[in-house]
């Protein structure tokens, strides 16, 4: 944390912890006999529970969005750059809500906790997750802080998924969707890519069929494949380029295997940091529910149709030198939501850094999340004067 | 092979094999003391010795481009498609030299060849090659066979920069040049796939640091995983979709991970069986090949200036959605031989197969490779007619 707190910070915050001992029943068939949500909140609950924003993370994400936990943390949370007093989603209007995933590796029950049947860690049993059973966990989650409707549910990547999830599933409940640089499906090539990190993670002699826990030991080579392979796909050609381009870590070639160029040491870096500290179990488990989200797939793949349960409004935001889940997907999803006669718009965000710009700032991404939010704002706001 | 041979085959063909006792000194400063090339051609050498054709094989290839070894064999070599009788490369016309790269895996001396100074075979101890090296190479091959000069050297992707560096180290023994779906240096992504490739390698404990032979082992998962990487590189997004989609292997998800998505299955197949059938120090030293190319690099980033040497006319070759090596570094190559005052061709071919659509039919493709090619037999015939 910086020595002086920014104004536009929302300073130290303590996660919390909601336990439900009401089964949740899961896409998969199985159920989840009782469990634990971790969450932050950052702003202040209006009289009429009307200013809720609900977060949605991505992969690796949790609930540490926005803020310090502690005063001598470098950094704060992921979401930071636009969470925060007079910032995009300005917690001086919102009250914000940001909760790690059912099947997470940061507070909430997932394959790291214990099974209340055998008392083992459930490891691999933990059953699969989707979008979906995500967002039955978040109602509920929501009900228990007595938030009948969100003003807006707001996510990036498969936190956008989630997003789109709500407002198909719980219409009632969401006034505004948001969803960034996401798909409404995953393509080949994403399950593709997939399926490396979890063989990865899998061929791993120490993953030990998901039970490494339980052997004392960790499936890092494969954990940190999964991740250089993934972080790959998150930044552009050009922001690697521009980056590394090809310069050397060394004098010059050394022609044999140690680091020679910048990007191979970056990289490991990444793959090395990660491989410790995310639970390899929780990777593969989210790299499932991004592929089997498809909500046109259960709608003979109209997805028109399958969005037509929706009631709010709409800002789809895609960044230009997005390959993952490029603009052109962004774009399907805006046509299916127009031909289903909602109210959406639509913006594609200039930006050098491929699919981890919904991370970073960008003046033309705050001002178009800001100004849909600031009207949100403004609605809430004059709502509740006319309730008072 | 077919029970009926198609007229346009070259047919049964034998490899060969080309010991030399001179040292190659090489790129990287060590010197092999002997080494042996295979090789196979296809067609007749002319009396003047100027129809040869040299073709370049890419990283998993080798001397293998065209017939059948056996009559048994399922398919032919990786190359059919552009050499044999009225084909793009004729070889009624054109005499075809097709080599295994030295470091290969397919016969010449590479990494599971004896070494001379030890007894045991070289392993990771076999010296990273350059496209330099190979070019030095193939060229006491082509002293042996009596070629001085090729009439043509042609090749695709890493077999592309083959071509080009034979074009401005050895000017005088190329008449025409052709590089296909090639780049003059590879991009920070680029290399990044390549370390991940070498990262999963590596990091097999069945790697042992390179001696995994002298252990009765093989990498095997490492190898697998790596050519998991790689194809999804070598398709285009558009052609893993058209092939694969979202389809599933399966009635139903399994909510685990088995295979449930055809591309998962594919990719497991493309996978398991290049993992027995190639060497994986093989596949480093090839990655490392690539990695290094970079003509422009020596000379302060004036790719025009490292090409000022050649003389020879060009062929570049690209395809519309091939992504490895995309059209622009394509175009980069053809504007530097246009300000270096090179003759150059050029043309982007549209297709749907990605970077492998080098290695496939398709009718533009054909039209202007195999216009290019009969200009230069033409020229070829017209000049040995003036010399008889």
């Amino acid at each position: 944390m910086p020595e002086t707190l920014s104004s536009t910070s929302v300073g130290l915050v303590t996660p919390q912890v909601a336990r439900f001992d009401t089964p949740l029943m899961l896409a998969c068939g199985r159920e989840l006999p009782a469990f634990e949500l971790v969450y932050e909140t950052y702003g202040t609950l209006n009289e009429t529970a009307s200013n809720a924003v609900l977060i949605c993370h991505a992969l690796s994400g949790h609930h540490h969005a926005a803020g310090y936990h502690h005063v001598d943390d470098r950094k704060p949370g992921w979401w930071d750059a636009h969470i925060g007093p007079g910032k995009s989603i300005d917690t001086r209007r919102f009250f914000v809500i940001s909760v790690n995933n059912l099947g997470g590796c940061h507070g909430s029950t997932g394959p790291s906790s214990e099974n209340p049947a055998t008392g083992r860690i459930w490891g691999p049993d933990f059953p699969l997750m989707t979008v979906t059973d995500w967002v039955h966990s978040q109602a509920m989650l929501a009900d228990r802080l007595g938030i009948q409707q969100f003003a807006a549910v707001v996510g990036g990547s498969l936190g956008g998924m989630q997003v789109l999830q709500w407002a198909m599933t719980l219409p009632e409940r969401v006034a505004n969707a948001t969803v960034i640089a996401a798909t409404p499906r995953l393509s080949a090539q994403n399950i593709a890519f997939n399926e490396v990190a979890r063989q990865a993670i899998r061929s791993d002699p120490e993953f030990f069929d998901g039970w490494y826990s339980e052997h004392q030991t960790l499936p890092r080579q494969g954990l940190r494949l999964a991740r250089m392979v993934g972080h790959i796909t998150y930044l552009s050609e050009h922001s690697m380029g521009a980056r590394f381009g090809r310069d050397l870590r060394t004098d010059s070639l050394n022609y044999g295997y140690d680091v020679e160029f910048e990007v191979e040491s970056y990289l490991r870096y990444q793959g090395d940091t990660f491989s410790t500290r995310f639970d390899a179990n929780t990777y593969l488990l989210m790299t499932k529910a991004l592929d089997y989200f498809d909500p046109a797939g259960e709608h003979d793949d109209n997805l028109p149709q399958a969005l037509s349960t929706a009631s709010c409004r709409f800002l789809v935001v895609s960044f230009s030198t997005d390959w993952r889940f490029a603009p052109a997907r962004s774009r399907e999803l805006v046509d299916a939501l127009l031909r289903a006669g909602k109210h959406v718009s639509y913006a594609n965000i200039d930006s050098p850094h491929g699919h981890d710009a919904f991370l970073l700032p960008n003046e033309r991404y705050e001002a178009v999340l800001g100004g849909f939010m600031t009207r949100i704002a403004n609605d809430v706001e004059r709502a509740a004067g006319d309730h008072a």
